[in-house]
């Protein structure tokens, strides 16, 4: 069903139309700290799960998202992409899909995560706990980085955003949809224009 | 004091060094919702007040964000400048100038923005009320644009964050900086390099 969604047609189209930027794949996502203050990162776009509205990036599980997530689960989303000046503001709930998972199919989905990411990125999974104060480490990665095929080293997380509503904003032309998901129709989602 | 503070004369020196996208000038400005849900938006940098570290923005007094302050001061804006491939995390309070303030101060620097943006900027403020329902307005602008010496529309506010913790991950060469306001020397600033 979901590959008719509006919104994440636009988005899709987007990505390609700015596929020249490599930083048109990095998106913010805002998370809520356990001290109630808001955090707010870049992160790599890594698609969505197949033909649903769920999107995906991955993380280290010592950073400091992991424990914002299991404090609160929700997040906006904010991506903008500057060659077709366009803003997509994605709210939902954050599931973090670890090494601890006991469903099969999400560790499926962990190591197919894992495979498609590029050797640079699969090694910073083997660096020292990120945020950390440095300890005059040289070379960063610390022991063998796993093939494409082989477990994925145990701080590797595929964190999977279940996408509620959407503000898309265009800056060309001034025009702003928002998307909710429908309360009517299953796997429906609503749509209205609204002013810039 | 603060023209020497480490971070910002970095920051300052990217924004140099990436003045060839006009889109590195968009930072992404996370709040809380009175809901306890993280926001997360796109806004233009309007630079330092003077030579301090409270960093500006400009927003709609009617835009929800206003709420989101409101409600909790507390923001993260992420700042990434794809050219020299780097992040600032800036961690602080917002306050909101608007025409109520009763400092006469702010309100010169409330007059002093307005009169620093392009007409096009300026233009957005007398645009119907940001996320309403559209009713089918061809042309946005309702009503004359007061000129930059004459008293800026009631919805235009000047947002101020004051900079307490930055954290910076230089890409380029894997390294990492956070700093934050010492507790020990007035004006002073802590640094410390930590794992990326």
């Amino acid at each position: 069903m979901s590959q008719a969604v509006a919104w994440k047609q636009l988005m899709l189209r987007s990505v390609k139309k700015n596929s020249s930027l490599p930083s048109a794949k990095y998106i913010q996502v805002a998370t809520v700290k356990n001290n109630g203050r808001p955090a707010n990162r870049t992160v790599v776009f890594r698609g969505f799960l197949e033909d649903t509205t769920k999107l995906t990036f991955v993380t280290d599980s010592r950073s400091a998202k992991i424990d914002d997530i299991g404090h609160t689960p929700f997040s906006e989303i904010c991506w903008y992409f500057p060659i077709t000046r366009e803003q997509f503001r994605l709210g939902g709930q954050l599931s973090v899909i670890s090494k601890e998972s006991g469903v099969e199919e999400e560790l499926k989905l962990r190591q197919a995560a894992w495979a498609r990411m590029s050797s640079g990125g699969q090694e910073q999974f083997l660096w020292p706990t990120p945020g950390k104060p440095r300890q005059g480490v040289r070379d960063l990665v610390q022991g063998p980085v796993p093939g494409d095929q082989d477990p994925p080293p145990e701080t590797f997380c595929l964190v999977v955003m279940d996408v509620e509503e959407v503000d898309h904003l265009q800056l060309k032309g001034n025009r702003r949809h928002r998307y909710w998901k429908s309360t009517q129709i299953e796997g429906g989602w609503e749509e209205e224009e609204t002013n810039p």
